[in-house]
């Protein structure tokens, strides 16, 4: 049988072999942490190659997410669907194998990871995910939800922020199936990192109350072995495993640099390694033994058959809970009468007619759609009073009480975005989570990160504007709207008014595919009438608030609290003679997928007199009104003061929309 | 005299009259941290209200910006030229005493607090300029730089994700003068921090290598000198006072409650809490005695003028050093040369006429640029190899060599813009900072914060489109240069050469009011050939690459890696006998600024068939091509594969500049 050395020189093998054939990639993790690898995968992981979507499969996030090869070794190794010729693809253009491990592009992927970090918050909201379900669904006899979180993670995870964030909260929910394996090799790009990381590093994690597993050789299977077993002996904490390690090990003149972290060894080093390692095989090349060792097929279609089993008879003793777990966790569906039940609540809250902040009308929605929905998780960065976010069936999730489905996040804007990525990956799961739009910042990779996975996460972005008034310029946003709708993939509503709020929240909660930005304002905004063709329009992103006989002279389009404006600037155009309409303009993304008759219908290229009104950054705005458009819009900071005070200074009050637009007509008659 | 209980109550008192006259503000950290900052402010900060920008005062920073009525009532109090008409007009338009502490708005605050987290890593910054100048400048006997850093956080700050990061750091670097107050008051805007923030922080701060001062009682001024007089014992290691307080002191129904955080305690509960702490004066109203027990000119005014005797000795004794002090930390100027050196580099460069990578150009300019500036503080998040920022000049600071002028900031990125930016604020360097464009996200708000601050930063942003290559989609910047153009008061330079590069550096270290980003590419560039005029003209933000007799009949305007590819198809068009200019626009914002005839001169208004190309977001081109022009730019995620292939498979060749040219000039013929 072949011995664990010779199993993990499999992976040190392809990973070195593949990186020199790119001649690009980073050879010195998958190296390092091969051994400990090896005892994770080939004996630990529960998982079934031909199924990787099994509900209960063990999750596997590699952090550092440079040493993709690690992955895609140990996936090829064990049987997913993700041959040698795909190892040979690697950093090719449209092969599965990236060069960072890309969500949906290989099987097994569990979520793409690079931005250091971020894999392990990932894992962590994998981690609550499950504890979350597990409570909920569980029931004495049948554990169907069961399952480990595991995460690699290295130096450069750990200096992060977002590692500071994500371990703190897992320590304070308890989260005792996730278990981290720390590379710690000693060395980062620039060096050896004792020159700019002396961290104590399993006091700082037991200081955030986890279960420490210090000083592992990370090259002795049976430390590593011992390691995990003492892992899953506390189920109460999350565990750290530290296991000193030699980057790029085998590689006789490379290992224990920096030289081997992120370039391939050279033709000569890898001839040198093969030696070392006495891996006499060709490149790409894994004797059949084994290979067939590896083989994780018989295992894995074992594993879940029994799971399988397992829950048919939990499905025949608890039919309603089997039937929402195959909806929620396994089909991933909504639930069927959501859209008929979502729609009614838009007619209502149109006949009602209410001025009110759309934070406000926000929190209505969750009221009226939070009880139908199950699977919707919700949070906050510490500013649920603020964003409106503890909805009445809220229900706050702790260490010991996880049957819940709102996380206190603490003031972890960034981890909280992460771990709403990690949560929807794990699936069961809607998260929804909130912060002021200004501290989007804070999160802004992890939110771009969901639009790249195509991961559906909703963010409640409040005090959109200068509106927010006294709290002043590092709370006021101004360029962060064009930074979310530049976003690729992300959908980004802002709704003038409840009605508006009402279809923004209920196209965020039927994108499937891909994370929306709900963006609200702190203060009142008023009811907009419509008609029912109106209604229905607004859900096409844009919609014709108000017209006027034949062709327009000038369009108006706003969004948010600058449609009521607008609306009132054009009345006052009108009493002077002037055909203007109005546009409202919720989610441009939205409308530019409109097909090319409605869009007309709306914007008619023929009317080049546009003015675009929005207290956000004006730059945007030019893609709708051209040349010879006018925004008015921000290109400084706010100040602080009442918002009232701030809008007038700023130029968003209804003479200077008049004045702007009577103007533009009247240039373009000279 | 005045106990020190009353003199607090002066803060108090101060504190929950402003925020109820402006019915909006954060009582509830200034009550609390009253007895902390009294202790502090009264009996060992050194300063001057005089002279606020005396050099070597102690800095302080409050972290928890939204305790902005402590600062101002202590700057009041202490002397400093704030009113209490001014303090009455808290949170009003264009007052002093803004809803947050704004850098410039009033004498006396270092730094504008309010995005969580932050003021902690500017102290750092504070704090690791003052080594580096005492290093550099103190000889025996002559401690011209020797000043404590304070800082006062709450749990927001140590819940965010760059107090790791600069903790871990000020720790690594022995930061013994920086001395750090937690207000440990067990409340955040959700309710009991319990909840959702377990951390030992004591035990983590240890880990960092800190001196820690737990379990100090915050309202017991014994105990909290105690604890200052321990942390001035410690010269080779931060200090973190853990300050046990009740959040809203002295508001007998809102103390310890989330209630006082954020908003007026209410006209009956002021009144409620003037009796509880024993204060019969009228609201804003401080009487004479306490007054003057606060005041602090006469011992602010010995301290600074002892300091300048000794400063005068010190340059009588080392006048080279002297004059560099007076010209880097007090007078903040450049040295006189450094303009025409840099032009002579530039005529250097231009002559030589290389391919290159900008990257590596801007190394080449470090180089040059470096010996002349002692000011330079370069840095990279631990990406130096790649970034290119270790010039020849280049030393980095430790713990105990501190006389450098690099600092290996770790895989930090937020920690090390916020930190640059307290390097800034404390004046006597130009801190640069590098890592990759699309890792500007993780230090986002840090780079917005120096725009607000106008501090001078200087950001190296490589590896800028797709052209980075195998990496892929994680690491590929898109929507990222229209945030930073969005960004009020930042500079942003795309340089498409060696040349463009040195321009670029120059008017990077010439711009004193704001920060820079600098945008260089991995690969490499091919020199463009100018005549003299075309050489000026870069400084100029755009200029005429290429020209056509007479009027054009389109426009190509790029930056960076696709101004050569502009340029090619020009010469292409051109053989079809299309008249066609081209345009570099390396600076957008720098050609905003110049007058309208050079504008009209590079863009005229009657040319509006115009094609922008640059790899990265075509929404924000729009500004320049309007409804009518076309986009060669980016509108998804990029790719993993090798650069040529990724430039080909998203149109950057020319064959697709060329076609979409003569598409857009016949369908205007139409």
């Amino acid at each position: 049988m072949p011995s664990r050395f010779e199993r993990a020189n499999a992976i040190r093998a392809l990973a070195m072999d593949a990186v020199q054939k790119a001649n690009s990639g980073h050879p010195g993790a998958p190296m390092g942490m091969a051994d400990i690898a090896e005892v994770l995968w080939h004996d630990h992981m529960k998982h079934n190659p031909a199924n990787p979507k099994w509900a209960d499969r063990d999750r596997f996030v590699l952090s550092n997410g440079h040493g993709s090869m690690l992955l895609y070794a140990l996936l090829h190794l064990t049987g997913y669907d993700l041959s040698i010729d795909d190892l040979k693809q690697f950093r090719q253009l449209h092969s599965k194998t990236a060069g960072h491990p890309e969500y949906g592009y290989a099987p097994g992927i569990e979520t793409t990871t690079g931005p250091l970090g971020q894999g392990l918050a990932n894992a962590v909201g994998m981690a609550i995910a499950e504890k979350t379900l597990a409570e909920h669904f569980n029931r004495p006899g049948y554990d169907i939800v069961g399952h480990n979180t595991y995460v690699f993670l290295g130096d450069g995870c750990l200096m992060e922020g977002i590692s500071h964030e994500v371990s703190s909260l897992a320590g304070t929910l308890g989260l005792g199936k996730l278990i981290a394996f720390y590379d710690d090799n000693g060395i980062s790009i620039d060096g050896e990192v004792e020159g700019w990381f002396t961290d104590d590093t399993a006091k700082r994690f037991e200081a955030y109350g986890w279960h420490v597993v210090p000083a592992v050789d990370g090259h002795k299977p049976e430390e590593i072995e011992a390691a995990i077993a003492l892992a899953k002996q506390h189920d109460d904490r999350p565990t750290l495993i530290i296991c000193k390690t030699i980057i790029g090990f085998g590689s006789p003149n490379k290992q224990g640099k920096e030289d081997c972290h992120g370039a391939a060894l050279g033709e000569e080093e890898v001839a040198l390694a093969r030696k070392a390692l006495n891996w006499p095989h060709a490149p790409f090349e894994i004797p059949a033994d084994i290979k067939a060792e590896w083989d994780a097929h018989s295992y894995g279609d074992h594993q879940e058959s029994s799971w399988q089993q397992r829950f048919d008879d939990y499905k025949a003793a608890y039919p309603e809970l089997g039937a929402e777990f195959e909806r929620r966790v396994i089909r991933g569906d909504l639930p069927e009468q959501f859209a008929a039940q979502a729609d009614q609540l838009i007619q209502e809250v149109a006949a009602k007619g209410e001025k009110v902040a759309t934070r406000k009308a926000s929190l209505n929605v969750l009221n009226q759609y939070g009880p139908q929905l199950s699977e919707l998780l919700g949070g906050s960065a510490d500013l649920a009073p603020s964003n409106l976010t503890f909805w009445k069936g809220a229900k706050a999730i702790s260490a010991n009480e996880a049957d819940g489905n709102y996380l206190h996040y603490g003031v972890r804007e960034f981890g909280m975005a992460a771990i709403m990525n990690g949560i929807a990956l794990h699936g069961g799961f809607i998260p929804y989570g909130a912060t002021f739009l200004i501290f989007m910042e804070y999160a802004r990779n992890a939110v771009r990160m969901a639009a790249l996975m195509k991961q559906q996460a909703i963010y409640v972005f409040t005090h959109d504007s200068i509106g927010l008034g006294e709290d002043g310029p590092t709370h006021q946003p101004i360029e962060q709207l064009a930074s979310l709708r530049g976003t690729p993939n992300m959908s980004v509503w802002r709704p003038a008014d409840a009605v508006e709020t009402a279809v923004a929240w209920k196209a965020a909660i039927e994108r499937r595919d891909g994370p929306t930005s709900l963006i609200f304002s702190r203060q009142g905004l008023p009811h907009l009438e419509r008609n029912a063709e109106q209604l229905a329009n607004i859900a096409r992103g844009a919609w014709i608030v108000r017209d006027c006989d034949g062709e327009p002279e000038a369009i108006l389009i706003a969004t948010g609290s600058e449609v009521s404006l607008a609306l009132e600037a054009a009345e006052q155009l009108a009493t002077q003679g002037k055909q203007i309409r109005v546009v409202s303009m919720p989610s441009a993304d939205v409308f530019e997928q409109q097909d090319a008759e409605y869009r007309q219908q709306v914007l008619p290229a023929e009317v080049g007199t546009r003015v675009a009104i929005e207290a956000s950054h004006k730059d945007w705005w030019y893609k709708y009104v051209g040349l010879e458009g006018a925004v008015i819009g921000m290109d400084s900071f706010g100040e602080s003061a009442p918002a009232d005070q701030l809008f007038e200074t700023f130029g968003f009050i209804v003479d200077n929309v008049v004045n702007t637009t009577a103007e533009l007509l009247e240039s373009l008659d000279d």
